[in-house]
């Protein structure tokens, strides 16, 4: 259900078109300004999700897109990348939010360039309809241009990255805890196997990102106003921030899963030599009372009325002096 | 038996000379046109089948193409590599294909220079019918000349991987299951082991593209018209998604191996403890029934009439504190 | 409850106006002169600790700063970086102390520019009323200006970092002791995993300083006069050996983590072995035992004389000679 | 015994003098032409073996070499390399060959300037002969110079390394197989250690040669002449392949340890597992006739002419439901 | 106690005035003269040891050097680095040799400039009394002037380093031994963790050289003359030779760690079927003579005259069996 989502010309900052979504999507877009002026305070900014094939086109035609670019906004499998083509940007960005215990992923392709901004989302991703509106709330910003708007959405997606390390990171605090109180069971172990994977799986999401934000900020790419540069370089700050603590929470993981393993084998020792101890224990009753088991006649001990106390007496001695000695030993 | 698979020329964009090869290869190949045209829409297309020594040497003479390449492209075992000869370009390119549960690889050569494009494929590959329809069907593009065939191939070929690592993902992610839900026998453990081996082979085969398209894409390489280099990119970007997973696999099988080792480990404790356990409350009857199987002469106990009920149920309560003790510490 | 620490007007190296905070703080930085003089030697050095929002923007409004960097300084938690706004300096740096076992973390932000030095001080760090004292002991270095008051506060927080690493160096000698003269517990794991974790923190903490350093040290960034360049070559060479002696540290344990668990498999055998031994040897008198507690009839054995002094002399034999075996084996 | 092998002149790429080596080599060395002509096709090619110091000293003399290149000549046990003194380059390679199962190693040194090439050998190589007539086979080819002759030597260098890969990996395709068949005993452990070792050297012997063809490939290097730069390329593409080669088997054999390890403990849990089957089966006739052979009066079942077969028959019948519960759950 | 241990001028590659250091060290110095002619090859050699600060002060002043040099040099815990200030060198190395199995180390740090060379010493490092004399011995190459000098100590400082890799080298060869002779014990693993830290602080001290050479080497340092270049390539590449030799050892001891922990776990599972059949063997007798030991009335086996023979031969046989399928199957 290919759809705009919402549509509108600004001009030195302020909203000055606001086109009806209630129409037909395309009607809708035909009523759109080219935006293919000169002024850089003057664009259209069109929010799609999911749009069908055909809406693309359309959109296509009008801002004059790459082929490619068309291509893999339809196609939502991309890794977050930069291209550009001529004078136009276009920018994959992958969506993460924290629902259920679970990452959920989206993408957002954006369209930049002289007098448009194109976004299409896919899959779980939040409107960005909080961003058009802080957009909007910051008219001296939003005078800047297009580049302004590709900041924006930029910082939204990154800053929602935050909220799931938070959740990863107190996982892997909950996680660490129970290795030291308890032996890890096979759901403890699980679990630190799924955080592991959802690392994997984030930190793809996140890393390329810094490269984008390199480029958007230091090369002569088109489009970028220098005022815009240093919130860019922003940007790649706290995309730098996420990828670190996705790579400490992935080193700390390791170091758990090789701390379990120690553990595992120091709890083994233990165990055996409970075994081993007890074991040896108890290998003093079974000789004594096999002895006296025995059948010879000329047992002199089986015939003495002090006989029986005696060796019993001899055999909890022995076994008592055992358990102290293994006590000590620390065996138990 | 070296083969000409497929000769045609082409101008504009369209096919304008076939090549009949039901005559002989050789006489067919006299046939093509010299294919020195400065103009670059004009150039024959020639696809080769582990051709014999003796086609590969009239294709050079014909061509002027480098001594090296033919070297190479008659010696089928390269690694993927781009190698500029003047102006003429060699490409080496590894196909792969999952074929019954295995990846079985090919090697495509390709010349291309002013007027020409030679492919010379080895060993298990698809034809390359599919790509020359293709081109066909957009005359649009096929204008641009030999450089849009190189993309049209190499498009291609990577296309193929994506299948592969589908397969091996669908692979990882039943033997992560099987992980978690029992203990890995041989055949698992073996399995995940070759899953490994076939994708370090597999990263061979990819990673030095990176490289190729890098070179294709950015450098001053002779013969890639500026149009097509935005599609070169398009593959890089390919490429490096076949590569992240690659990785990402790898990483997953190193995580799967370590937890494994881990869950055996505790697996091994949950055994031992159960042996220990058992061992504990069988020590019980064992030391008992000796004690009460020795034959001395004063042991009250043997006369009276409850001694053998009341050493019963002594037992028995014993054993059955015992079975409580350990299950409440989670031992059984 | 943001305020204003210290406030003083500099020039020619002296101290030539000092600011009374004994006043309201907004008022006292009213009196601030406004440092926009062209000279190098004339600077206002104005210390905060942890201000207010309405402070800061202050602060901003009167030295000219730029948005990012008053963000960034209200919200403590960032990565130590260099910004270069215009010809004005944003530098982040993460302060650190030993405190009860553990490292307490702190932040300072500094703003350089023409005519001013601007220290926000967030969390637990040192004043840096020490800093300033030795500063205006050295008039003839105090004179270059700004960027001196920059190298001494850099050169301070990077002292600071060393007393942690002996501390850490410390703990990691201990444990390595205790490795290899008995089995390590649980808390010694324990304690191992805890350390790795701050020298984790602790590396993030410390490296970005070397980018930092190189960037004052090398580059083309205003503010830093060419005297002072060889001061932050020091101050990189110390943050390089805060770095390797980190990295060091964190190698040894990854090191203590292996040798541990190798120990931890070799005592293991050590213990089996022993089991091993003990219940062969006293398997011994229970078969023998066992034999001779059958009650046939036809047991010569049973009825002669030396019956049971022969056994229990040949029992004592066997077992005297299987842990004489099992000694020289080394299993005991 | 330092001497001379071979020595000739050559012009035009055919061999113009042949000087006898059965005269006494200085003397020999005294009759080779100066070589300081300046065209490139003219040059004197000397290969010695082992030479004396003093030999070396007269080579030296006669063609200007430096110090420091006859000071490594003379001592072999040199990292590849190479060196540009001047306009005359330094070129040390190491040599490689399987026998009896181990790697031997040599090294070659090579001399090259305008008129002269000088090879060096050192321990186990084989002669340059065969390179010697190959090049007086291609006298096109050898009419380019001393640098054709670099190019051969390297080539065959290069050449010889890929039957010891080929050794390598079927030694490793081995070992794998053996992982998965039978447990590994200290044979094969120890055989993956040595390979390990083997791997490690001859890295260390191929890689820097990589850094050697770059050099003579792209650099503004003295001495090689344009037409030859690609056919250093192929050699570099040769190192590439065995360097590639050489890192798979290093991570093959570190997965077959990792796999190795993970078997043993599956191996270990099994035999535990049946231990501990076999023990609580044996737990239960131990148990029963310890309970009937004690002595207590009143045990009526003693009595019982029944008692005795129910007995046996009770015990067989729970052994047999342990064994078929341990069975079905995969115990034995 | 700080001291001048030598102190000459040179000219020319003679020595031309020697200082009599019996006097006062301080008196001593002020006869040296004051080294700032333009003729690189007059210079003064002072070489010191452990100086005092009011000594290096009186020889700062003499030779103008910088203020943060002379603190390096006082304080003696500096990596090996270069530093460039002005038109003089301060060059700092790490000096170690072999002791009582063990690698001692000592500092010597090295300013050099337009007519001067001073060394100074810090802990245990070899006198270089042995340097001057071989450098005295070269008048050729000591006409260079201070370069000269600064290439000698380099040189003997990184020659020294190779006789404490060759008895690690024979260190980890005897480890390795024993790994697959016998078990390892405590002291063997505890050696290996020694032997990979001493090469852990062995790393740090050779790796920066590489830097120090690829600076004095290639970049336009003050002071380097260029006919002393190829002599700084000649110690990088020993550096590099220790350094790769360094690198070598440790991945070794780590493939020895991991194959010792696989040869534990191998070992352990050799026990644990050795322990696993002898109890399958006792458990034999045990069961059967605890059936005949019950005190049944019907049991005619006990009053038959061939009931303890045929038990006894009946135990004797399965025992028999069992050992020799236990045999068969490689757990004995």
């Amino acid at each position: 259900m290919g759809m705009i989502v919402n549509c509108a010309a600004y001009q030195g900052g302020r909203r000055v078109a606001d086109i009806d979504i209630e129409h037909d999507a395309a009607a809708a877009l035909d009523l759109v300004p080219s935006g293919d002026g000169a002024r850089a305070d003057r664009f259209v900014w069109l929010g799609l999700h999911e749009p069908s094939e055909e809406l693309l086109r359309r959109v296509q035609t009008r801002f004059g897109l790459h082929d490619l670019a068309i291509e893999d906004a339809h196609n939502a499998h991309q890794r977050p990348k930069l291209e550009v083509y001529g004078d136009s940007l276009f920018v994959v960005l992958r969506t993460a939010q924290w629902q259920a215990g679970k990452i959920q992923y989206g993408e957002t392709h954006i369209f930049a360039g002289r007098g448009y901004v194109v976004t299409v989302r896919h899959g779980a991703s939040l409107s960005y309809a909080d961003v058009r509106a802080r957009c909007e709330g910051a008219p001296a910003m939003l005078r800047i241009g297009a580049s302004f708007v590709l900041y924006s959405l930029m910082d939204f997606v990154v800053d929602n990255y935050f909220p799931i390390i938070d959740a990863l990171e107190a996982e892997v605090d909950a996680l660490e805890g129970e290795v030291f109180e308890q032996p890890s069971g096979r759901e403890d172990i699980g679990r630190i196997y799924e955080v592991r994977r959802e690392l994997l799986v984030l930190r793809r999401t996140v890393a390329p990102l810094l490269d984008v934000c390199d480029r958007l900020m230091r090369f002569d790419v088109p489009l970028i106003e220098p005022d815009i540069r240093p919130y860019f370089r922003d940007v790649r700050d706290h995309v730098i921030r996420v990828a670190e603590r996705i790579d400490d929470l992935r080193e700390l993981l390791t170091s758990t899963m090789e701390t379990n393993l120690l553990l595992a084998s120091v709890r083994q020792n233990d165990v055996m030599k409970k075994l081993a101890g007890w074991a040896a224990i108890l290998a003093v009753p079974t000789a004594v009372f096999g002895l006296y088991g025995m059948n010879f006649q000329g047992m002199p001990e089986l015939h003495s009325p002090y006989g029986y106390p005696a060796v019993m007496a001899a055999v909890a001695c022995l076994c008592g002096y055992l358990y102290y000695r293994f006590r000590r030993a620390g065996w138990f």
